[in-house]
C-alpha cells in the first residue's frame, strides 16, 4: 500500500461472527475500531476465549493513534483487558461503553484512566489525520455508535452493530433525517454489519418485545416468572421491571453479569425507574408476586438458569408450573447445551416458553434485509464493504447491495488490505491475521503446533516412562510409568504392569553397545511402547521416555 | 417386579435421541429390541461412540432370548459389533437389516452366522414366551419393522422408527388397512417414536423429494451436481440415479459408506435399475454430464464433501457455479461444522442449496403430529408409551395422545421398569442404565471418575516429575519433568527450567528425616509444584511425582 492510501484492514470479524477488530490506516497512522473476543466452541476443547492475533498491530505500535469502541458487547470490547496492556494507546468510546471498560479494567487491575476518552454523540473529533464523527444508532445495548471516519482520501461510514429501532426504550430512537443528511454530505464507503443479511424483512423493535412480554406474563398470574436474557440488553432489564410493575409484582435479578450491567446502567442514568429487590429476598415473595431476570440463556453451566435446573441455586427455588421465558436467541454452537437445559426444566414441571412457542419474546439487534436496503438509500455510498459476518452473510449482503444498485463491493477476509480512496475500493494486499487463545495466563496462537499435540493427546492418551540406568545400562530402581487416557480404567493396575513388563522386554534385547547410547534407547523404547499400546489398547499414544544415568 | 409382570425397560433412547435399546421381560425371559449407538458431541471430548450401559443385561445373560433389530440405522443397530460378543444371543431382523449386520460383523471379525435369523414381514414367530409379529412400516431406510409383541399378559405394538409414506419409492408403501386390522385385534400398549412430536402437520413422502430434486437439478443444465445425503437412505440413492437419467447425465457416488450401502441394497434386490459409475471416472465426464451422490452432510471432516471443500478429494474437482445440494437435515449439535462447511463451499464459488433455500430437498423419516394422531386412531391402544425422544418430545407426544383421548400414558426414562400388564401401565421400579463410551479398544462407563481426571487435564494440563534419590535423599542424575498443556508454548524451555528449579528449591527445604519418607516427599513436591504452576501459568494442573530410590 502507498502512504497516501486510506485503507481498512479487518483483523477480526470478517468471515466470522465474533472478535471484531477493524484497522483504518492513512499516511502511516492507524486507528483501531473495536477490539473484541469470541467464545470458543467444540473446535478448541480446553479454551474459552479467542481473540484476534494482533501481531500486525504490535509491529506498528508507535503509529497507533487509538482504539475506538463502537459499543460494549464482548465481541467489540472483550479483548481490551487481555491485549490493551501490550498497546497502551488511547481508547475512545461513549460514556456507557467507557463504564463497561472501566469495570473490566478494574477486575484485571489495569490502571488506564488517562487513556479513556469520551466520544460524544455527533461531535467531530480530530485524531491525527483522521476526523471522527460518532453517530448514535440503535442496537441491543445503550449508546451504539456508528462512525464517520474522514481523511483527505475519503469519507467512510462505519456502522458498527445496528438496527432500525424507532422505540429502543432505552436511549434515543434512530434518527433517519440525520442519517440522510450524512448521506447528503457524500459518503464514499459504507462498512456495514452483515449478521442478518440472510433474514428477510425488517427487524422488530424492542417495544414489540415489551408489549408481548408484558401481556404474556399477565397470562400466568399465579406463578413465578423467570425471564432469561442477555445481560447487556438494558432495555430488556427495564422491560422486566416494567412488566413487574404492570402485573403488580416486584422484580429481581439473578446472576453476576446482570447485576453488574444494572450497576453500570444506573451509573449512566439509565433504569432510573426500575427497581430490583436483592437476590436473597426472592424466596420472601409468593410466586404470584415476583418476576426474576436471570442469566444462563445459552445453557452456560454455572449461570443462574443452570443452577435453577440443577436445583443448586442458593436463592431461587421454583415450583411446578412456574414459568421460564427464554427472551433470547440461540447463538449457533450452543444448541446442545440449550436443548439439554430446556429438557431439564420441563422435566421439573416448569412451563418453558422459547422463541419456538412465541417469536415475539426476543428481537435481534441487527439489521435484516429491508433495514440494510433502507440504510443504503439513506447513506448512498459509492461502495459497500460487508463486515461482521461469516462468508455466507458477507456474500448475501454484497449481492443485496448490488441488487439495489450499489455494485461496487468487495468481500474481504481477516487480513485483507482494502484500499478505500474516494470509494474506489479494492483489495490490494494481505497481511497476517489469526486467532489467539487464552490458555491459563498465557495468550498463544491457535496455530501453535503444540496445540495439535494436545488435541492428539486428548484422543489418544499420553504416557511418560522414566528409566534409571547405571553407566553400563543396568536398570536401577523401578521403571516409572505415568499416563492418562490409556489404561486408567484398570482397577487392578494389570495394564500398567503389562506396560512396565513390555519396557523390560525391550531393554533385554539391547546390545551392550546400545545400552550406552541414551538417544538410541529412548527412540527404541518409545517405538516399542507405542506399538505395545496400539496393540493392547487401540491407541496411538504420545509416548515420552526419559533415561536418567547415575 | 413380579414374575408374571410383562415389563418394558428402556435402557437407551428414552429421554434422548440415539442409542435405542428396549428390553421386554416376561416370566424371567428377556427380549431386547434394538441395540444402537449415538455419536458423541462436545460434552465428551475424545470420544466418538456412545452405547448403552448393558450391565443389567449381562447380569441376566442366560435368560436373554435374543435381540430384535427393527431397522439398520446406527442408533438401532450400531452397538452390535461392540457389545454383542458379550451376549452371544440370537439376532432377529429383516433381510436387509441382516445384511448390514453381517457387513459390520465381517469388519470386526465376528463370526455369528448361526445366530442370525430372518424376520419375515407379517410372520408370527414364537420366541420363548413371547410371540413376535413383525409389521413393515415406512421410514428412511428399507424394511423398517414395527413389532407386535404378545405374551399372556398383554399385546404391545412397538413401532420402531416410522413415518406414513404412501410412496416410499424403495420398499412397500404403508398399509393402513393392515394397521387398522391390528388395531381391531386389540392392542394394549403402543410404544412409539417421538422424534417429531413437536412438528405440526404430516411428514412428506420420499416421492416429494424425488420430484423436487429432479426438477431442481434440471434448472442447472450446465453444471456438475453434487447431492449430499445420508447413506442409508436407499430411496435417495435411487432418486440420484433417477434424476441423472431424467437429465441425461450419469450418476456416481463418493464416500465409503455410500458405496457400502449401495452394495447391500443390491444384495437385497434394491436399486436394480440404478447405475453408478466408479468414483475414479467422475472427472472423465463434463460438468453437464454427471450427478454425484456424496457423504459428509454433517460436516464430518474426513467425508467426501469436506474433502471437496478442502480441495483434497482424490477424484472430484469442482468448478465455479457447480451445484451442491444438501439433501439432509442438520443433526442437532452439528450446526457449527455444517455452517463452516457451507461457508467454505460458497467461498469457492459453488452454488449451495440447503433446506433453507428449498425445504423440499429432504424429508424426515419420523411421524409429525398428524401422523401420530392417525396411528393412534388406527391402533387404538389402551395406553401410550412415548420413546425415542428427549424429554420435550416425550412430553409433547404424551400430551398429544391425551388430547386424542388416549390418557393412559407414562413418561419414562432409561432404566424405568414399566409394567405393561393388559395396558394398565405404570412405572414400578428403576434399574441401572447409563452410557458407555468406546475409548480405543476399551469400553468404559462415562461416569468413570478417571474421565473427570481427563477432562480436568484437558483444561488444566498434566505434569510428571521424576526424582532419583539415594537412600539418604540426595538427588542423583537430572530431575525429569514431562508435561503437556502448561508451558509447552515456550520456545526456549525457560518455563520448563523454572519448574525444575522450583523442585530443587522445594527439595532443599526438607529435613534429613523427611528426605527418607517417599510419601511425604511426593505429597510436598506435588503441592509445591501445583502452586508454582498456578502462580506462573494460571493453571490448576494435574501433578504426579515419582521418587526412585537407588
Amino acid at each position: 500500500m502507498k502512504k497516501n492510501d486510506f485503507v481498512l484492514i479487518p483483523l477480526g470479524g470478517t468471515g466470522e461472527i465474533g472478535k471484531n477488530l477493524n484497522l483504518y490506516g492513512y499516511q502511516g497512522q492507524w486507528l483501531i475500531v473495536d477490539f473484541g473476543i469470541t467464545f470458543a466452541d467444540y473446535t478448541t476443547p480446553g479454551y474459552d476465549i479467542i481473540m484476534p492475533d494482533i501481531t500486525y498491530l504490535l509491529e506498528r505500535k508507535s503509529d497507533i493513534l487509538g482504539i475506538v469502541i463502537t459499543h460494549a458487547h464482548e465481541d467489540h470490547v472483550g479483548a481490551l483487558p487481555y491485549l490493551w496492556p501490550q498497546l497502551e494507546c488511547p481508547i475512545y468510546a461513549s460514556k456507557f461503553t467507557l463504564s463497561v471498560i472501566q469495570h473490566k479494567f478494574r477486575d484485571f487491575g489495569i490502571k488506564a484512566k488517562e487513556y479513556l476518552h469520551e466520544l460524544r454523540q455527533n461531535d467531530h473529533q480530530k485524531i491525527g489525520n483522521f476526523t471522527l464523527h460518532p453517530v448514535y444508532l440503535t442496537h441491543s445495548i445503550p449508546e451504539p455508535n456508528a462512525l464517520v471516519i474522514e481523511t483527505e482520501a475519503g469519507k467512510i461510514f462505519h456502522t458498527g452493530d445496528w438496527k432500525i429501532d424507532p422505540s429502543p426504550l432505552v436511549g434515543d430512537p434512530i434518527e433517519v433525517d440525520y442519517l440522510k443528511k450524512i448521506g447528503d454530505q457524500g459518503i464514499d464507503v459504507i462498512v456495514c454489519d452483515s449478521t442478518n443479511a440472510m433474514q428477510e424483512g425488517q427487524t422488530k423493535s424492542e417495544k414489540d418485545v415489551r408489549e408481548n412480554l408484558t401481556s404474556l406474563i399477565e397470562t400466568y398470574p399465579k406463578n413465578r416468572i423467570v425471564v432469561s436474557c442477555f445481560s447487556s440488553n438494558i432495555a430488556r432489564l427495564e422491560t422486566i421491571a416494567y412488566a413487574a410493575k404492570k402485573s403488580k409484582r416486584v422484580a429481581s435479578l439473578s446472576g453476576r453479569s446482570l447485576w453488574r450491567m444494572y450497576e453500570i446502567a444506573k451509573e449512566n442514568g439509565y433504569l432510573k425507574d426500575s427497581q430490583f429487590v436483592p437476590e436473597e429476598k426472592i424466596q420472601d415473595y409468593a410466586p404470584s408476586d415476583i418476576i426474576i431476570g436471570c442469566t444462563g440463556s445459552q445453557g452456560e453451566p454455572r449461570a443462574a438458569l443452570s443452577r435453577i435446573a440443577d436445583k443448586t441455586h442458593p436463592c431461587i427455588k421454583l415450583e411446578k408450573n412456574d414459568v421460564i421465558i427464554f427472551s433470547s436467541r440461540i447463538i449457533p454452537g450452543n444448541e446442545k447445551p440449550i436443548y439439554a437445559l430446556h429438557n431439564k426444566l420441563i422435566a421439573l414441571g416448569y412451563n418453558l416458553i422459547t422463541h419456538k412457542d412465541n417469536d415475539a419474546i426476543h428481537v435481534s439487534g441487527h439489521p435484516a434485509r429491508q433495514d440494510l436496503i433502507d440504510m443504503l438509500h439513506w447513506i448512498r455510498p459509492k461502495a459497500v464493504i460487508p463486515v461482521h459476518g461469516e462468508y455466507c452473510h458477507l456474500l448475501a449482503h454484497s449481492n443485496l447491495a448490488k441488487e439495489q444498485g450499489y455494485g461496487r463491493s468487495v468481500i474481504a477476509e481477516n487480513g485483507s488490505v482494502i484500499c478505500l480512496n474516494q470509494g474506489d475500493i479494492a483489495i490490494i494486499d494481505k497481511v497476517h491475521a489469526g486467532r489467539w487463545v487464552l490458555d491459563g495466563k498465557q495468550i498463544i496462537p491457535l496455530t501453535n503446533p503444540l496445540i495439535r499435540k494436545r488435541d492428539r493427546i486428548i484422543l489418544e492418551g499420553y504416557v511418560v516412562a522414566t528409566i534409571v540406568l547405571d553407566q553400563k545400562g543396568k536398570i536401577k530402581g523401578d521403571v516409572q510409568l505415568n499416563a492418562f487416557g490409556i489404561w486408567e480404567y484398570d482397577p487392578d493396575d494389570n495394564d500398567w504392569w503389562g506396560s512396565v513388563q513390555a519396557i523390560h522386554a525391550i531393554m533385554e534385547k539391547f546390545s551392550i553397545k546400545q545400552l550406552k547410547k541414551d538417544q538410541t534407547l529412548i527412540n527404541e523404547i518409545e517405538k516399542g511402547l507405542r506399538s505395545y499400546i496400539k496393540n493392547n489398547f487401540g491407541k496411538r499414544s504420545f509416548v515420552e521416555v526419559n533415561i536418567v544415568r547415575i
